[in-house]
């Protein structure tokens, strides 16, 4: 047992063999992790009596606080409540509380309750009911070999309203909370490696007071996460700004967010800040900047018309690209990257266009245009530009998120007014 | 350590704060299941190097064989070949293939090498280096107190690859599986829930020895997998095509394919096996079916024209919707679908074409046409027709997602000559 330890423990059989992906753990940590505890693990177990019995041992030597999810329903597989009778050496009894609250349910349904559903209300001996407000399995809170257990269900619409409105007060409670407050911060990065990135960040961490600082390589960008604790909360919040402003000094020219938004997110931003309009020209990225910019909501405010012109007829007749410069330079080429983008903007009436021709691969590459040859095209209002790149990701789908990626970066730089850099 | 027993291990900051949910847990734990192991649990610790290597010691102990993904990159919050030698009492040694494999990922993209990519080859002295095909962080085998250990990076996608093509072959060979074998064959279906199918499909493993089903939500689709297991591999295969039959029987109307392709992967076979070309009108969907179609390799062959017209300006302009229809029916009807198709058709001269025009949400709902409503339009060589439906799932992304299944489907069921039933 350790004072602001915890752990976070899932169980079930659809986790164990691979099945079923297991979320709410990961919900389950945040709301620890805010609540100024350290979280040393997270582990799931599968519906087995006496492996259940002894992952909560285990724990209860590891941390002096368990959030455990999952076994609490009708069916024979479900066993949390009698392997944490086991483990905690209590008889398993009617928790007359409990027993009411489901009873209440069926009636209000007007089902009739099962004596499956009646097993439910039984906990073991010395449990604190927790209330599940919107389903019939109930949790229950419970202290094992000096740890603090809470078992919620594992329904994660359930597990998520009984930990903030059932496990969060007695948690608050028993940690006598006005000690720790904890701060996270998430910026994203593109077109820089994970390497130079924390070459760039290095020495954060050892300039700010209790600050750690972590990369994360997500494909194709890189996070830099910021973790801060302290005993102040107007305190962390400076270290937080001044490690904020380090970043930004260090790492800011590939930096495109500082709260975790995506790129799209921060050119639609653009876009609406300045009441312009976008088109786009796609080739080798296939839909793909379409798709994510009216995956943004409110998009046909300021998305207008995406074109998919695979074909040289395409190009031609939706946008109007010469043929003679297809003939002449190809369809990947500045040439055909420029005029694309010219086209969107013209038929569409947008303010901005971007446009891209390239080659994903695998085939089509050729010498002098290898795969992962990309040219994109950005039409603005001041005038068309275009630019040629090697981005090989050496596999279609990446090349096609990297194409992509760099274009809405060329735009997102364009529309903040920044330097293009490649 | 126990023969059959195995463990998955997760690393990193962003897990036991609950930044990020592990999804790689679930996919190295169905890998371990189809071995024929039992996975007693899944671990998720921090990039601390005493947690980490106590938690690879604890691993051992419990079981036979653990993966560990995650901290193998470059920085310094990477620290599982650090703990993996502590914990096995070995120094880390720079391995020569491994920098040879880095060295040449460089050189190949013209980038400098920096002090940290080297620190990527140095591993556990007695490692047996884990080639990465798409990542520069390589990953290592190495047995620590007589269970074997697979460290592999934690991108998703290098982790699977390096599952199936490293660990696997060496997995196999350590359990002696010559005896047993093993088979797994998924079925996509879509349009069906998961109750129905799963009541289409109860009886099969009853059936049929040494099979077992199991069903997997997937959205918007839903898997049905079928493992096998058996002595003989002749056998096993009989097995199997007898399951496969009653799948077909039970649950054909659903399936659109016996071995896991994607239904765009589907209709771009079918579309190649008849010589034909498509073109797509995408309102709703936003990009979303075009993206797909263009990730399946080779799809320049057949795909002309994809036209994501948002406005009714674009719809007009390049797909030559009427400008009354637009008025009289609105954008979201049959008619506009219907001409959306036939524009999309004509513009690019392909033999096919597909148009989706709907209600994503948030916004835009009203009455008569809440969100979730879709008109899907599609036009052959023998026509046009339009579809109305309604299939709201209450969040964007799931509605774009949900309709360009839908228009997929109806395009794929046209296409092999079967009714369209919704």
């Amino acid at each position: 047992m350790s004072g602001r330890r915890a752990i976070v423990l899932a169980t079930g059989n659809e986790l164990v063999t691979g099945l079923v992906a297991d979320s709410n753990s990961a919900f389950i940590a945040a709301f620890l992790t805010r609540m100024g505890l350290g979280v040393v693990r997270l582990a799931a177990v599968a519906d087995d009596l006496q492996g259940l019995a002894d992952a909560i041992l285990q724990s209860a030597k590891d941390a002096s606080f368990v959030v455990c999810s999952g076994g609490l329903g009708p069916t024979r597989d479900d066993r949390t409540a009698q392997a944490a009778a086991m483990a905690a050496g209590k008889k398993l009894v009617p928790n007359q509380k409990a027993l009411e609250r489901i009873e209440e349910i069926f009636a209000a349904f007007g089902r009739p309750m099962t004596e499956s559903n009646r097993k439910q209300a039984l906990l073991p001996e010395g449990s604190i009911m927790l209330e599940n407000p919107i389903g019939t399995a109930p949790g229950f809170c419970l202290p094992i070999n000096g740890c603090l257990f809470f078992f919620v269900p594992g329904v994660p619409s359930e597990m998520e309203r009984m930990v903030d409105e059932q496990v969060a007060p007695i948690l608050r409670e028993n940690l006598g909370i006005a000690g720790q407050v904890f701060a996270v911060k998430v910026f994203n990065a593109f077109g820089v490696t994970e390497a130079a990135l924390g070459e760039a960040v290095e020495g954060i961490a050892d300039e700010v007071p209790g600050l750690t600082v972590g990369l994360k390589a997500s494909f194709p960008q890189i996070q830099i996460i910021l973790y801060g604790t302290g005993k102040d909360a107007k305190a962390l919040e400076r270290v937080m700004e001044q490690a904020e402003k380090l970043v930004n000094e260090r790492a800011g020219q590939w930096v495109y967010s500082s709260n975790n938004k995506t790129l799209e997110a921060v050119v639609c931003e653009l876009l609406r800040e300045k009441g312009q309009t976008l088109a786009m020209a796609e080739s080798c990225t296939g839909g793909l900047i379409s798709h994510w910019i009216t995956g943004v909501a409110g998009s046909s405010d300021y998305f207008l018309l995406g074109a998919v012109t695979y074909s040289n007829q395409a190009k031609a007749a939706v946008l109007g690209v010469n043929e003679k410069t297809l003939a002449e330079y190809g369809a990947v080429s500045m040439q055909t990257a420029k005029e694309m983008a010219l086209g969107a903007k013209k038929v569409s009436g947008a303010d901005w266009a971007i446009s891209t021709t390239g080659i994903a691969g695998p085939d089509g590459g050729r010498p002098g245009k290898p795969v992962g040859t990309v040219c994109i095209g950005i039409a603005g209002p001041d005038g068309a530009e275009a630019f040629c790149l090697n981005l090989s990701f050496g596999d279609r789908g990446r090349n096609k998120i990297l194409f992509a990626t760099a274009a809405l970066d060329i735009l997102r730089r364009r529309l903040a007014g920044k330097a293009v850099e490649i």
